[in-house]
């Protein structure tokens, strides 16, 4: 229950994040609905269509479609106040991402998966929306170069399976990884935390 | 039966549009099949993944794909004809696309979904050949900017699914929604209708 | 059991030179094991997911995965050493690719699907994690405009296929497809064999 309503906040801000993408590639509004939906639930559509996990969660619930284009298209109207209120969305997508990678690692949990594979799964459905919001409007991956943000996804996941591990109940266990993540992932934006990265400068070296 | 045919005129057309986008990236033969093949079947193959769907379409039925081969190929020898008569290739697009949102429809209808989720098939059915196209060749997704596209397979479907409930036999439901899409679709092209688009100036507001 | 060590040693291969392009647009670690995995076993996950053939291998085997990040990460700090070697990759990788085509061709089989399915199975198992790496790493694919690639899994496949209708049992079958595989691509790197390439200059012809 919790968790369905920080679904539903988390495909909210990443919808909205999608269609400001969408809005700086001047596209209609049939591009900014696609970009918005695909930034929220591309992520959980990968995750499933990896795992063979069907139906696909928007198809069985067409709702989640109808709020991500909402969001997007609402944006295209707000996008100002959106720009302004920049550090409410940060907060309310890192929300999201944590929301996301829980879901995920149940998703895999309940099919009977390997922990890695549990936290892939959450990795996916953490980030791979934004991957594809950034493929189709021909942005260099930023999940790929950003503050600690993949990481949080695994990190979390990792986390709520060792509470699971220990037997501590899952609502206990989905407040306590919330919690940790959030401050992981705030902390990462305010100190400028990130992983290491890879310079290689040499011209096409195996083509 | 009919469906049938126009689904062959349908990835015919597709796929020289997707062999023309190859050339001007001066792709090799292998890529000009896989961006044609991409085009035509992509959006069929991108539906029934979503759907759990299987087989896919060219799987259970591999002469689909040596037809989008072939159409692609020749298409390399062809440009100047195709380019010529290029009103001729939006008007077998646009049969093509109308054909694809029924089918996508009824690939939907079958499996028991929800009206909605039958037009978001009809939708990616009829888009994300295209879509595939742009991604593969690089290009900025044009069915994003352009004239009533998307919005048309979006109609036609939902008309389809009317007509449908007000009983109309299925041979006439086809034949009523392929007329009235391919007048929607052609108007739009003749008096350059779209969806009102999203501009954004601002830099980088959230990243 | 040969073709688990080969197999081994293509996605290895793959892995790095995913890291390589990941490292030449400054990506951090997790993008580096992204894009190593991605390369890796993005086109047996491709495969998978078009034939519906769960669960993908990496699920069932996350060792592979462990592996494919493993490499990559190590890359990071050998890429020096990788590009001076470079003869020696680019014989992994096709001895690689020829691998991949092998283990493309059977996986179809077994689901009993037509023979130019197979090939075509040969062929995306060998050819999409290579498209994949370029997509995320925004190059234009390489696989669409190099030396015979495409054409070399194609060809295994199909060598592989005649060998087995002729009754040629099937690790005899494996080792003269590895070495016909080999010997068809090395020439093809040595004296520059290509497919012919089609070229338009028009400008938008069809949008």
């Amino acid at each position: 229950m919790l968790l369905s309503i920080l679904y539903v906040i988390g495909i909210t801000a990443e919808a909205m994040t999608g269609a400001l993408s969408a809005g700086r590639k001047e596209m209609d509004w049939f591009g900014v609905m696609l970009v918005a939906s695909a930034t929220a639930i591309g992520g959980g559509t990968v995750r499933d269509i990896l795992l063979g996990h069907y139906p696909l969660t928007w198809v069985a619930n067409p709702e989640y479609l109808a709020i991500t284009c909402l969001a997007g298209l609402l944006t295209t109207g707000l996008a100002h106040w959106v720009i302004k209120f920049k550090g409410v969305f940060i907060r309310l997508d890192t929300i999201g991402l944590i929301a996301f990678s829980i879901i995920g690692t149940k998703v895999a949990l309940n099919l009977g998966l390997h922990p890695s594979i549990c936290m892939v799964s959450a990795l996916v459905t953490g980030v791979f929306g934004g991957l594809l919001r950034d493929l189709i409007c021909r942005q260099t991956p930023l999940v790929l170069h950003k503050e600690l943000y993949a990481s949080v996804a695994f990190a979390a996941s990792g986390l709520y399976l060792v509470l699971l591990a220990f037997e501590i109940s899952e609502p206990v266990a989905t407040i306590v990884t919330l919690v940790s993540g959030y401050l992981l992932r705030m902390s990462a934006v305010r100190f400028g935390w990130h992983l290491p990265s890879f310079h290689l400068e040499s011209d096409d070296p195996l083509h």
